[in-house]
């Protein structure tokens, strides 16, 4: 991803751990994308009803996904809380998202893939959270 | 805003307190988008070096106010925990907007107004999360 | 909307008519709520089946009405082209949304309000790009 | 990213050029990235007053990515007309942010990074949106 290299060349000093950053702000962004994706597959599939609940979770775990992805991006004059509020957030939807795809994992695949990524995204996020005093 | 008339006719039954919920969805559109206005109002200001900070915590509050507002206009299926940690998360990022627009409110009319709508957007989101358990 | 009073103290001119700006600003505002919210009901609906198509397009539409809504909120250094092709990309996801939802109207009343919602930001927005060369 | 898997299994075809489509889709979330991050970096600089239209045409850049990315992403019930004008949008939002982004390449480095990835993303649009009728 660009942005790994563009923060090489932020005129500001990165606040928070820079690995973990790095790695949770991919993580956001490849689990935002997978939860828009798997609504969009559950959308499609025949049985429909039964991925209700995964629909919703993932649109909620894409939003948060999306948010936080961007408020890690940023480095000029962060502020901790809001920080460590938005990615452990953040972690709580990608869990409840994890939860339900985990039960289609058996019989559809994308929903196997993004509970998946939805689990390295919540801990991605507890690892970054927990270094945010 | 249509929404109300919308959740009027929705299948499924709100899970939280009804004028709490709608009041919350009213000021996270609102405070969305004056973070928005604000953050670029701001840009436009010949002091623009001394509204930097002011900037950076409009965009985070803009981008917590249009998840958290999303995730609770949804009404099917939703998992509590995940609305909890929305809403707490947009309450911090409001009040930090709020703080640092306060520090310019005599002198921008713009921060004065964007710090009153994170200070009532803040106790809606605080209002909402207290009666979720 | 507090963004209209923000935008009277904003430092720069606003480029676009003022009148049909904030016109388009709420009901992008409005429209992409709706479509969120009527996403979501569909998915509530026992019907889900022959939903699909209508989620689809609503999430489509919220997305666009999102991005349009915060590119036109901003008045500092203003890019005409910019404005035009975001108003003009809105316009057609309203139609599309609007077509879909028009066609279960009469048993949703979601749909019902989604359907005017969508006809209206579309005309805004057909009326704000008209005036951009 | 997760996503291209994810599309492997979804239940639908594929409506448009699987090639072009998913490297329009990574092209759309690498550059939302690197414009959320050129406009913190600009911020960031001790000359942010020459970097303020940077600042803005990164913003709406960012929005248009988020907004097409997720568009582009869907594969259920896709309304062509929808893909096509969010796809050349997106390209008008790159080349303006790549315009401006080319004048700070020489002594903003993260600014030349970001015209790199704009001039891509408009590209991948272009070529999509080519191929849509």
């Amino acid at each position: 991803m660009t942005v790994h290299e563009m923060l090489e060349s932020h005129p500001r000093p990165i606040a928070l751990d820079r690995d973990l950053l790095l790695h949770c702000i991919d993580e956001c962004a490849d689990c935002g994308s997978a939860c828009t994706s798997c609504a969009d597959a559950d959308l499609g599939e025949p049985d429909v009803l039964e991925m209700v609940r995964c629909v919703r979770l993932c649109l909620d775990c894409a939003d948060a996904c999306g948010a936080t992805g961007r408020i890690l991006i940023r480095q000029t004059e962060p502020d901790l809380g809001v920080l460590r509020a938005a990615t452990e957030a953040c972690a709580v939807a990608c869990r409840a998202c994890a939860h339900e795809c985990e039960k289609h994992a058996a019989h559809h695949e994308h929903c196997r893939l993004c509970a998946e990524v939805c689990r390295r995204c919540e801990q991605a996020c507890r690892d970054l959270a927990a270094t945010i005093r």
